[in-house]
């Protein structure tokens, strides 16, 4: 299963400026590449949070051809959003959820945040390939990519400009 | 006066890992490439932790072409290792050093850190230009480049491998 890490940070690794929440920072051409890898996965995991954050707009989507998995202690608060396939709650940890999109005929998932997702998907060592975009900024303070140590062994696969200011790096885990 | 913030860093921004000490994550590549940039500015100022790190390496360098200043709150604990023009303690504010160091002809100076002498300058706008190493390391936790809410204006002028895995970013602040 290719599980793939996708985040849009600062150059100092937050994922949002100062106290503020949400990626407004996020360059037009990091939002293409971010819709073009997401599409290409064809399954996406995020925390509640998160996808509370952009809950119109995945309601709103007349994309189904993509599951989006949002993990939350209580899915049941949430059940009359769900639709199977496309939307779905889920209380499991991160390798269930894994084994159960495996079990289910996906090869690929993409994990959109926020911390604590990558948080659990890092500690149990699931993520195989990151996908990070670097704005230019740099915040000082703001939620980090990571909150939790850390240090799986990275290589670096691909870097590129996004536009002229902005870096796309991809890097494999292992 | 061109003043340049250096650091090495991990992909989320960590000046060091968990809770360790210095930089012993950079690569030899970073590492060459910091000696050949402090070099070329002639002048250096680090805090007084940076500078406890490193300061055999420093008080035994036969470079004496280099000035450093060290940042600290008491520079008269410091006084015998004091070397005018090569090794010199201050408690100066970074306006007044960078001043300082213009008044006396030095046209560039590099700013080596820890965060919170990064911190100082950037809250002052005096870094007009930042070179990040950016290591193939995802840290969780450790030392922030910065820990004070900010947000310059950068320009990315330059991205270019250090070896296979790092990355070397310059950024105009501006």
């Amino acid at each position: 299963m290719h599980v793939l890490g996708i985040a849009v940070i600062s150059v100092d690794g937050c994922l949002a400026r100062h106290e503020e929440s949400g990626v407004s920072f996020a360059s037009a051409e990091d939002q293409a590449e971010f819709r073009r890898a997401v599409q290409e996965c064809g399954a996406t995991v995020m925390g509640r949070r998160t996808f509370d954050a952009v809950r119109e707009r995945i309601l709103g989507s007349k994309d189904h051809s993509l599951l989006r998995t949002i993990v939350t202690r209580e899915p049941t608060r949430y059940a009359e959003l769900a639709q199977p396939g496309r939307i779905e709650f889920t209380s499991a940890g991160p390798r269930e959820i894994v084994r159960s999109l495996a079990d289910r005929g996906y090869r690929s998932v993409a994990i959109l945040g926020g911390a604590q997702i990558y948080d659990l998907f890092t500690a149990d060592a699931l993520i195989t390939e990151w996908q990070i975009t670097v704005e230019p900024r740099l915040f000082g303070t703001g939620t980090r990519i990571l909150s939790r140590a850390a240090d799986p062994p990275l290589t670096l696969v691909e870097h590129r400009l996004l536009n002229a200011n902005t870096l796309l790096l991809r890097y494999r885990v292992g």
